[in-house]
Parts: structure tokens; C-alpha cells; sequence
């Protein structure tokens, strides 16, 4: 069989007719797509990277996946994997154009087995459908991403996603037991376990988890889940100053409690949170979000005492503790507001994903607010103290070139300032396209090495999402 | 520089003389040796494989390693890291000669940094070392591994040891941050970070865990820590049928709460302490002692409720709940002497370690009697019922070849059996030689051939710890 293919910029060809034909084939019609407005569709995820591709197909079957990987590894072309497209750091774009394999209409929740403290889903699966599917058994699967009412279980697991209780209850990677894959060259395998514990081989799974796409297609995946705690307890701190804030953070380790929540806002976030929510909120240089949670009352007020001990000694300026699930909602409204109304300062922004070793987190606050004012663009910053991870949130004018040379050259300096201190480019969303040519900021030459060679090993023929991760030492993006 | 060396089965080479005072330079002499004592010492570890190295070198720097490797890489020889030597599947025997790197002397905790939540430690470093060390700023480094009094952190992360604790809080693949290492060519890298999140490249850290040092020699660990829980509840039950038990483990699951230990006992593991404890006892099929933990005492008590509400309901013949820590210690005084009061039976035995989907425990507490009762060899089984990895224990006489081969058959019975039940050579100890055989049973062919791949690409000239894991598809030691 021989198709007609144009060369492209990185030796991938534009795919002919017969090309899509026999994808079509593959998936059938109904599942096959080369509409301008799909392409166009697919040519984003939620970072500010584009570029379209050939065409995309909905699989709904392993095999389907089998066979596109068969066929991509027999003529050479992309073949990208996207769940919801929520992506921050560019992870689903087709920058090389190819196939994008739409996971979401492999949704189904295939067991909930709660003696055995687990789930199996498809990938494409959101992640809220399965709280809502395991919340009558009073579980929960932990890592509660940002996106969660929209973004898919495949994307969770292709990131590494995080979330909101980080600190107390991990990210994706521990809660992922086993995967069903495709790999590049069209093989189906299982890797891990339907086993709470295993040392049985190399932990293939774990080597998938955050791969973001670029080693194999991710068709079935088995989830740890958790009990869901019974009683929660919220708070809410307002400090002078961004230092005393940091520092109730860095302390509250010391009092041998780790909240489930514990969010930390900047000034320019509370300015922000007063100007437009129309809340009654103290002026302050910082605000902390805090959480507890347990079986019983008492579990949650010795935590959330401990926590505002911690407070206090850190010269917090005003204490709201709420007192019922109405008053936390109020609370949680005021975090959950900031990202929007910030974003409503500008056209664009950029979202940013450090982390710092904990203690770090106030150096980090004053060093990130140092260069953004100092490039002169409005930001805000927030996020997961508990963890030491922030989201910076930069604005800015896309069609004003100066402010988009401003806010690139934050965010670098933000990168060699969070790299610096032992911090890494990414939390929860991954490296994508955006932070690729960072990477080596951050990890040795050995260890960057040692990743490309994996890539080469497992993709030789660079099929599987190329361009991405710094993997081929390409800064495609930038 | 050329040795004169006389080949030996699978290619490699008896070292010479000059090449043993090189290796005494890189080290010291004080830190080398080839005397029968130490090579008869290095042949063992706790399961009942046994080969001599050649030599055997403490080292107590990342560069020595590193030389040791590059040594190792120009000239071929075989290098087995080892920490304690508490394996209970051969993973630390030379089973192909060589040099055994013995990293006890590298035993410096470098860093507690409680704000941080981390440690930083050389894997010489002894787990009750860490533990003494963590205790006067109320944390604890989780996993809790059986042999922590003697065993090290890098064998801890060799291994992906698990522990007593493991249903609650993890085993130590959930706890590795990052680690520094050296590769089989002798460059040193990082891997993984000192945050608590991270989604930045290819999880290198996690490959490294559980490769039982086939991958990389590591210098230096970075583990996540956890405050203590500050009270604990104990309480024991038995039952009247396997069964019973193994439902109440089972039924755990939909009360909502996770014990902190539910550690499951057999009627031969109830004979055993009856008979050599000197303590009253109930009669009965299965014993379970569980924990909870908690901040508070309301915390502990509502799950123990649960708990003890669970067993009722599964027909519980007698529950003894500890009303004080000296009572709770009587209860795990018996719970732990059933390993070394069972090991009197005869003069060998065989520690296993298998896991499956909770809810097999009762199948898998039936079965594996079954299997042993028919072959005519005393056993126990007790282990972590609330993760499903449990640990049969059968006796046997080394001297006696017919014990042997009936010992070696209830064993290939007991893995092909749980196999078959979707569970795991092991749980917590590691493939290394003694189940290197069976991993087929386990991992599809495209996994294994992936697992071994990965060996080839990191260590091309199979350098480190040859002959484990199935890698090169022999199966030394059977």
C-alpha cells in the first residue's frame, strides 16, 4: 500500500486521502473527522500554543487504537492522544500535525470495586463522573484537579495531575495501580497491578503515569480510590504582610498536622477578590485558605486549632472560622472566584505551575512578585502552599507585542528563579510544548539524556506526540 | 591496562589480582576485601540462594561508586549493591561473582528538614536509624518494613519495601521524592525533586525504585515524611472460619475508614502461639489485630467501632480491645512471635509474599492451605490482610531433598494459583532470584520484553546485579 505523502518541516508528510480513507476504516466514518472546524477545534488545549492537524478520529475500542498505532507505525506519521484539551502547558497540540486521537468516547467506568479499594475506567472518562459514580460508597478518588468537572481520567494520568488536597493526599501517580496500553508499535500490554502493594518488576506503570502521551496510548487504567472523610472544618487568614504568610505555611509542619487544605492569595488576589466579588474582605498582604478533615469533630478542631496556633504566632491580622457548611462554601467562594476575576484584567494570561520545597514558599511569593511588577504586568498569584505549589498568573495583550515579549521573559526569569532555589517547572500540568526548553534548568544532562533515550527506546520511529517534553531536544512553542 | 581473567559460565570473568588492588585503590584498602570469611558472608542473604563474590568493597563516597563503575564498564565485571543483606528473595546474592558494593558505611542522614517534610539520606542508612532520629519532631518515615531494626533505606528503596503499615500509609515507592545515583557507566545523576508535586519529565525516580540495583547505584535518597499519628487503638479478634475472617477484611472496605494495621492470622499461626507462647488464647480459625490511629481519641474510637461493628457482623467468636498501650502491646506481642515461634517447626523454611485484590484474601487464606495441607509440609500464614499481601510461611528440612522438592512444588502451586487470581509475586520483597522464574506468570510478554529493554538500554553490558529479575531471561537460583 503506498500513499502519496508531502514532506513537512521534521520529516512528517501531510497525510493524503487514502491516508484518512483507511483511518476512517479504522474507526469508522461517523469517527473520522477532516472538518476545518475540528481541525481548528484540535488545534488548541487551554495554554496559549496552537497548530492544527491532519485529522481526528474518535476510537472507541483498544483495538482501533492498535491498528491507527499499527498503521502510524508503518507509514511515520503523529499521533497525538488528547482527553478534555484542558491542558495548561500545551501537551495536546498537534505542533507537528498527524492524527489526534480523541479518547473521550472511551468513557465508560468499568467497575467500582470497593472491597478491593479500587476502579477501572476508560481514559476518557471526567474526572467528576467518577466522584459522582463512587460518592453513594462514600469514596473518593483524591487528587481533585482544577478541571475536574471536565477533564478526563486519561489526562490526569498522562499529566500527573494534581490538585487542591495535594498535600495530604497526593497526586495521580499514587493513586494509579495498573494501565492497560497501546504501544507505539501497535501492541497491546498491561503494566502494574490490581494489588494494593507490588515490587514485582520495573514499575512500568509509574514510568507512563505524567509520559504525556509520548510512550503509549493509555486505554484502560486502574485507580486506588479512598474512603471519603466525614466532617470538615474551614478557615480563613488574612495577613499583613506576604512573609508572616510564608511562614505559617513553612510552620505548620512543625505542629504535626497536615491540612487537607491549606491555599494561599496574594495582595494583588485579594485586591482583585474586593474590587469585583462585592465581598466584605480585610485588606492584607495575603490570605490563606485552610481545610481540616477527619471521621469526627474532634479530629477537625485538634487540626484546625493546631492551624491557627500557627496563625496567630505568624501575626495573622483576622480569623474567620466558619462555623457550618454555609459559612465554609462563603469562604471557599472567595478562593474559587480569584482565577476568573483575574482573568477578566487583561486579554490573555498565563498560567504557571512552580513548586518550591516547602520552607520556600515565602521566598517564592516575594521573588515572583519582584519580577512581574518589575516587567510591569498585572498578575496575581495563588495555590497550593500546602504543597509548595503556586499558580502565578500573569496577564496580558496578545496582540501587544511588547506585552507578550514581557510576559515571556517573566516567565523564564520565574523558571530560573524557581530552579534556582530547588523548585520544578511544573507541579500538576505537566511540560508540554510551554516548558520544554526549560527543562534543562531543572534536571542534569544525564537525566534528560536518560529520558530521550527512553523515548527513542519505546518510540523509535517518534510517532507518539513528538515535539513534546524537550524529548527530542527541539523547543517547538517558543 | 589488561587482566589476565578466566572465563566463567554466562561470560563473565574470575577477577585477577591486579584488578582487585585497583578496585583496593579506589576504596582504600581498609575498605576492600577477598577473604573466604567475608566472601562466604557476602554469598548469603536471608532467602536460601548462596553464591561467593570475588571481592567485596565498602565505599563511603559517590565518586568511589562512580569509579568502581567505570571500572566495571570498560572491563565487564559483575557489581551487586547491597545493603542489609535481609532479602528474602536473593536479590542481593552475586549469583554471577563479581564485586559486592556493601553501601553500609554510607550511612549519614544528611538532612531533616521538617518544614520542607523531607529527609535527605545516604542508603547505608539503618530504617530504625531514621525512625529514632525522626522521633523527637513527631514524624515518621511510613513504611514500616518487618526487618527495620537491621535493614537500610537503600535496600528499603531497592525493594520497594512495604510494611505492617501499608494499607494505610503506603509502602516506599509513595515516599521516594528523589535520588541521586550512579549509572552502570559511572555518571552520577538526580533524579526527582525536593517538592512535595511534581509533573516535570519522565518519572525516572520511580523507575530506579524496585529495580533492585540492576538499573543504578544509589548514593542518596530524598523521602517524603509524615507527622505520627499522637493515639492508637488496638484490638484483636478471632473467628471461628477462615472464611469469616476474610469476609470481615473484605467488608472493611464498605465501613468507610482504613485501619492503620489488620494484620490476618491462620489457625496454624493460633496452634503455634497457643502451643509455645504460654498464653490464653481462644481457639479458632483466624485471628485478626488491628489498629486505628488517629490525633485524637474520638478519631481511633470511631474507627475501631467500625471495625469491631465489621467483625460481629462476620460471626466473631471473641474480640479483646486493649484498654491501654501495655494491653495493645500484649496483643502484638503475639502477632509478632509467630514468625520465629513458626521457624522452630523445622530447621528451613520459605518466607512468602504474595499479594491479590483484597477481597481474594479469603479465597487466597483457603487456597494456599490447600495447596500446602496436600504436600504435606507444616505452614503458617499471617501478614497485612488490609493491602492483600500475605505471607505463607512453609517449613521444610534442607537435608531432606523430598521436603525440598515438595517445598519448591507448593511454592510454583501457591504463585501459578494466585496468578490466576489477578494477584503478585510479591507484595513487598522483590523478585530477585527466588521468583525470577515466575514472572510470566505475572507480565504479558510485552511487558517483560519491556522491562527488559529498559535493562539493556541502562545497563547495555550488564554490569549491575546480573542474573535477577528475570531480565536476561535465565532463572538463576532454580
Amino acid at each position: 500500500m503506498l500513499f502519496s505523502l508531502r514532506k513537512r518541516p521534521h520529516g512528517y508528510e501531510e497525510m493524503d486521502s487514502s491516508l484518512k480513507s483507511e483511518l476512517g476504516e479504522i474507526v469508522g466514518p461517523d469517527n473520522f473527522t477532516d472538518r476545518l472546524i475540528d481541525l481548528v477545534s484540535y488545534s488548541y488545549d487551554a495554554s496559549d500554543n496552537d497548530h492544527r492537524p491532519d485529522c481526528a478520529v474518535w476510537p472507541s475500542t483498544r483495538e482501533q487504537v492498535s491498528k491507527i498505532l499499527s498503521l502510524a507505525d508503518r507509514l511515520g506519521f503523529p499521533v497525538i492522544p488528547r482527553g478534555a484539551g484542558t491542558g495548561l502547558s500545551g501537551g495536546a497540540i498537534p505542533i507537528r500535525g498527524g492524527v489526534v486521537l480523541d479518547m473521550c468516547r472511551m468513557n465508560r467506568i468499568l467497575a467500582i470495586r470497593i472491597p478491593d479499594r479500587l476502579a477501572v475506567v476508560q481514559p476518557g472518562v471526567v474526572y467528576s463522573d467518577l466522584e459522582k459514580a463512587l460518592l453513594p460508597y462514600g469514596f473518593f478518588f483524591p487528587p481533585d484537579p482544577a478541571s475536574g468537572k471536565v477533564c478526563t481520567l486519561g489526562g490526569n494520568v498522562a499529566t500527573n495531575a494534581g490538585g487542591i488536597r495535594g498535600a495530604k493526599y497526593g497526586v495521580t501517580r499514587d493513586y494509579v495501580l495498573g494501565l492497560e496500553l497501546v504501544l507505539p508499535d501497535g501492541r497491546i500490554t498491561r503494566t502494574g497491578t490490581s494489588c494494593m502493594k507490588s515490587s514485582s518488576g520495573y514499575d512500568l506503570t509509574r514510568l507512563f503515569v505524567g509520559s504525556e502521551g509520548t510512550l503509549g496510548v493509555i486505554t484502560e487504567i486502574t485507580l486506588k480510590i479512598s474512603p471519603r472523610p466525614l466532617t470538615f472544618q474551614t478557615a480563613l487568614a488574612v495577613f499583613a504582610t506576604l512573609r508572616d504568610a510564608g511562614q505559617a505555611v513553612s510552620d505548620i509542619m512543625h505542629s504535626g498536622i497536615i491540612p487537607s487544605v491549606l491555599e494561599v492569595l496574594d495582595a494583588n488576589s485579594i485586591r482583585v477578590i474586593r474590587q469585583s466579588a462585592g465581598v466584605s474582605l480585610p485588606d492584607g498582604s495575603a490570605m490563606i485558605l485552610a481545610e481540616t478533615d477527619g471521621y469526627t469533630d474532634a479530629e477537625t478542631s485538634f487540626q484546625m486549632d493546631k492551624v491557627i496556633e500557627v496563625f496567630k504566632k505568624n501575626h495573622v491580622s483576622d480569623v474567620q472560622r466558619a462555623a457550618n457548611a454555609a459559612e465554609a462554601e462563603k469562604l471557599w467562594k472567595l478562593r474559587k472566584s480569584v482565577g476568573s476575576l483575574a482573568a477578566k484584567l487583561r486579554t490573555n494570561n498565563v498560567s504557571e505551575d512552580i513548586a518550591v520545597p516547602i520552607s520556600k514558599v515565602p521566598d517564592l511569593l516575594t521573588g515572583i512578585s519582584a519580577i512581574v511588577q518589575r516587567l510591569d504586568l498585572p498578575f496575581v498569584i495563588f495555590g497550593h502552599a500546602g504543597d509548595g505549589n503556586l499558580h502565578p498568573r500573569i496577564m496580558y495583550d496578545r496582540a501587544d507585542p511588547d506585552q507578550v515579549a514581557r510576559m515571556r521573559k517573566a516567565v523564564a526569569e520565574v523558571f530560573a528563579f524557581i530552579c534556582e532555589m530547588g523548585g520544578t517547572l511544573t507541579g500538576e500540568h505537566g511540560i508540554g510544548l510551554s516548558k520544554a526548553p526549560y527543562m534543562s534548568l531543572e534536571h542534569d544532562s544525564a537525566a534528560l539524556e536518560l529520558m530521550r533515550s527512553l523515548k527513542r527506546l519505546i518510540d523509535p520511529k517518534n510517532i507518539l506526540n513528538p515535539g513534546k517534553m524537550a524529548l527530542d531536544g527541539s523547543s517547538d512553542g517558543h
